[in-house]
């Protein structure tokens, strides 16, 4: 034994090797992964279409509305002190007040649960699902974080397609073929990480329909609602709460852009009570009885914040998205070994095709990024990180003139390594 | 089958048994269930003696350095993206700092993980804890969320006792006598939640001598830090980490009189580094990666929070709370069936005997509690909640003329109910 295994030898306790083994799939770790290669004699600076997560960029400054009412939720002094489980009644009463402006029935502050963002959303409805022989359909590409929860909490994941070619919607007849009678329920993420697309009302419809044959409930998540800027306007799942219970997870992260404020929500979409009769929200309330949700102080600011915030603000943010979304599209389709099934219509992501044929010394997506990063500083997410092999997600909400940059960058990149024989 | 069967009976998906029907052992929930109890026709305020949040109350205001820098954080719109998955490194830096300033050798940034108050400290301390055949020793009387978290993780959690004759120290005997093979860690509460104690350095350091000897680890909930106002000092039980290693739990929480806020901390206070060897460290960094933590704006605060504090704001709520331990103290003496071991030293909390045979119409301290709501609007802790029947824990840290007052009605209370006979 060497001197540190001599150490721990006398220690009873050790990790699990099952979670520090465990390959991580997560977004996060392939960025991390993928920019362990950058190159600090590069003085361009980094080009970030990496990360979902704009704050950061001067162009997407949340509303002064927004922050004065966080300033004066803390100033009151009112909101020191711990919030009951599900969240502070007014806070709950402005969602429902907030969601049920798209859906064709109210919904009552009942309904409404908040969570610490929505990744603490989709970990407390996935641990709620997760039985023994369980299963539960998932989007390919997805987001990461589903599969990690699932993984975690033992909830067998699934996954069906999203069809490029059909404008990124969902492949039904996949759905139906892969669910059983351990199906619980499916994840439809709309506006789409990482596709960039939107859903029309139709296919949402057909969606209700297939889960109400199967059986089984829909959990929407809708992070990036009402991000959208092409031909489908947005429409909650929710929306088809008649027909099939679905579970809504939203959060002020995107469409305020404040993803670091951690305010998120699941609601029962579900006007027939069913996912009340099944005990599916008693196990809700049971699982935040044991956590710990978003800061009271930034809960009591969600009624201003929902209620005050100007149109004139949501309309900047999705022109500036249209308008990079514009630029993305037409820049890439100047370079040869990516193709751009569809253009960006919501969220602030879209896929594209790598055609690794096309290229010389590069076997793959994540190769591609990494080599990316080192020869043009520029970060982009490999597919593969979400589900999709040799496909790329580029975020392009950044800064317009970062991004144009950024996209020359790729282009000159792909040329370089381009077969010669093309 | 009525209706509701039959409506629930076309869906595949249903909440876990399990779950649903597990009795909540939380205080959270034995709180509501006593205060289901209160005369609406009582036009006297309640008087809150059940929880430990005084944030509520004016004399536990918060500091306006505290306030002060998270508007600053906030308005500088710097915070408003996601955290790093351990937190920004400005805060793990001022938090090792701070931690440093109590213990006998230096933390790096690197030993401190942000988390979302102690509540998501405990959540991930115990899941990491967690493999097959493994057990935990838990104080008795102590905080049910450890409880809780061990039943949902499947960690065995076995109770040793504090000692109410000697001053609630840890029965160290009894210790031994739970140990065994499977046994990977032990949970100490330092300034005590329920007791009210504070542990001297000579028992913190028999402590850490057998947790040694044991081979197992030791978490240190040390989220009343620095609230003492009797005989012992506050020590670190991470001040042993030569002996053993320590995780240490700790949040804004308390000390800064802001629950709501959110901001705790796992700290590895262990500076052979065996926590890292035995591979808990990663296994804490991957549960994390998974997860959301505070607000990323109040991560932003918490360097001026810790460094600006005034000494004069710490001393005020310390003074606070030692007159009002004393008033407790004084008025509980005059009480027949109620008898109080220990003076409080430390924490909001006092626990103390009900001496049942006493008492001519009340079973044990659950009917006491709720009896005493509906009489006397006044809300105690039984101390079934926190594993000591017939015991009841008292908060004292409220308003002085309200606890005076609650004190008073106490007393009529047990006297209006006291055996004629004696």
């Amino acid at each position: 034994m060497d001197d540190v295994d001599s150490e721990v030898a006398q220690w009873r306790f050790s990790a699990s090797n099952a979670v520090v083994n465990a390959p991580s799939t997560s977004i996060r770790s392939a960025l991390h992964a993928v920019m362990a290669n950058l190159d600090e004699n590069d003085e361009r600076p980094v080009a970030l279409l990496g990360f979902g997560d704009p704050s950061v960029f001067p162009s997407f400054r949340t509303t002064p509305v927004a922050e004065d009412a966080i300033v004066s939720a803390l100033r009151s002094a009112k909101f020191n002190c711990y919030a009951p489980a599900a969240g502070i009644p007014t806070a709950r009463c402005a969602i429902a007040e907030y969601l049920s402006g798209d859906l064709p029935y109210k919904l009552s502050p009942d309904d409404v649960f908040l969570t610490s963002g929505c990744t603490q959303a989709i970990e407390i409805v996935v641990s709620v699902l997760s039985q023994p022989g369980a299963n539960i359909l998932l989007p390919r590409p997805g987001f990461s974080l589903y599969e990690e929860q699932c993984a975690s909490s033992g909830l067998d994941g699934r996954h069906f397609n999203l069809v490029p070619d059909r404008e990124w919607e969902i492949d039904l007849d996949m759905v139906e073929a892969l669910a059983d009678d351990n199906t619980v329920a499916m994840v439809v993420i709309n506006p789409c990480n990482p596709c960039g697309n939107v859903l029309s009302y139709q296919h949402l419809s057909k969606v209700a329909e297939t889960a109400k044959k199967l059986g089984i409930m829909l959990i929407a998540d809708e992070v990036y609602d009402h991000l959208t800027f092409g031909k489908n306007p947005f429409v909650r799942m929710g929306a088809f709460g008649q027909t099939v219970p679905v579970l809504t997870l939203g959060s002020l992260s995107k469409r305020w852009l404040v993803p670091g404020w951690r305010l998120g929500w699941i609601a029962a979409t579900d006007p027939n009570g069913i996912l009340k009769n099944t005990k599916i929200i008693k196990c809700i309330e049971r699982r935040l009885s044991m956590s710990t949700v978003s800061a009271t102080f930034v809960q009591g600011a969600v009624p201003e914040i929902l209620k005050n915030t100007k149109d004139d603000f949501f309309k900047k943010t999705i022109e500036t998205l249209r308008k990079l979304a514009d630029l993305c599209y037409t820049k890439l389709q100047e370079i040869d070994c990516i193709e751009c099934p569809h253009k960006p219509e919501g969220s602030m992501f879209v896929m594209v095709k790598l055609d690794i044929s096309y290229l010389d010394d590069i076997q793959d997506d994540f190769e591609f990024c990494c080599k990316l990063v080192k020869e043009e500083s520029v970060v982009i997410l490999p597919g593969v990180a979400v589900g999709m092999k040799n496909w790329l997600r580029i975020t392009f909400a950044i800064e317009s003139s970062t991004l144009d940059d950024a996209l020359d960058r790729l282009k000159s990149f792909c040329k370089r390594h381009q077969k010669q024989t093309i």
